[in-house]
């Protein structure tokens, strides 16, 4: 169970707060950037804020490509607009048994937070036809409010939709999620629920402006 | 603050639990049917489950035309199948200052729950073309286990998620929403969540089914 589980763009503000509560899970992490000395300083900052909190796991900085041939969950947190090209960029370097975990989603923040909706339908549709078929292909974390992330003294207090259509894909996920504390991982089928977990993200952002908030996400009640 | 709250197909599965639950919170509450007889003994046996919970106001029974005629609140909560031509067939009879509020979700269970988008977008969309313009049109309640509405007894413990186009109608909508305990309307804004917000019912039954429960909901966490 010490799989390492790697952030493509972990330097960047959703990335950086998943790293730091993934490695206080205890989850052995990586974070990537395309510059390895950017990297490893951010590395070195995370390890920094988490000091000796949770269970001490540490985080290690490497360029995107050597994340990619080490971990076995490999969490994109790129923007979303680049992500076609960081993915056409690294697929070749992806761990043949990885298991692939989308956390973008296509925003536009122009004249009101929205979704724009890729022609397939929902953007992990889109980034599912970049990468091989052979990697399975989860979409997990997309509406936990990255600001949350970061305040990591703040307890999570939410839950995540996992989906995808790789069943055993799907559930190794959602136990890798499990080890974090206060986040429950909801499995919610396969990639058709895309769409609507992606403007959930929106929602939960038209929700957090009229309320003053930075931190609105979602619990679903009335499931054990 | 006496406006009728009326129900187009109130006497069907979400109907009835909506209908008891808005008379219960004190709304003088009419449910209509295509059939005036089935309408009326419907509100009977509705006034005699609610018998003396809550603030005790009385359900009425009528056919549509004459529920439309008189609420100011006029939810449609038929199955969406049948809400085109419910309402094509009822618009004339509209008060002319009612605010509509579709409850409805196009929904499919074969192979799975999905919502069955329609052209526009949404079912909401859908519907607002078949109204008259100067109508204002809301959704509210789409995301209420029609389960959960029915047994009266259950704190409803969720959020409800509002949308319109004209921001006064949501407003108002909200302010009648507000004496129902346990449920708080969240306003999302525009008519463009409403795809959202019915992939979200699609995405509850989803989670029902694989957790074996019939009243899974949301609730947004971190905003006041």
């Amino acid at each position: 169970m010490n799989d390492v589980v790697g952030l493509i763009g972990g330097t960047g503000p959703q990335g950086k707060g998943l790293a730091m509560r993934l490695a206080m899970a205890g989850h052995p992490v990586w974070v990537g950037s395309r510059d390895r000395g950017r990297a490893q300083e951010k590395a070195a900052e995370l390890n920094d804020r988490i000091g000796t909190q949770g269970s001490g796991g540490r985080i290690i900085g490497e360029e995107n490509a050597a994340v990619a041939a080490e971990s076995k969950f490999l969490l994109l947190t790129v923007p979303f607009e680049a992500a076609p090209d960081t993915l056409a960029g690294l697929w070749s370097a992806i761990r043949e048994d990885a298991l692939f975990v989308d956390v973008t989603v296509p925003l536009s923040f122009e004249g009101g937070v929205r979704v724009v909706v890729p022609p397939e339908g929902s953007g992990s549709l889109h980034l599912r036809n970049i990468l091989p078929a052979h990697i399975p292909f989860t979409g997990a974390f997309k509406t936990l409010p990255a600001h949350l992330l970061e305040e990591i003294e703040t307890p999570l207090d939410c839950d995540t939709f996992v989906f995808g259509d790789d069943k055993e894909a799907r559930q190794s996920v959602m136990s890798m999620i499990e080890r974090m504390p206060g986040v429950r991982p909801i499995d919610v089928g396969g990639l058709s629920a895309a769409a609507t977990v992606e403007g959930m993200t929106a929602l939960a952002i038209r929700i957090n402006r009229r309320h003053k908030s930075k931190v609105g996400r979602f619990r679903v009640l009335g499931v054990e």
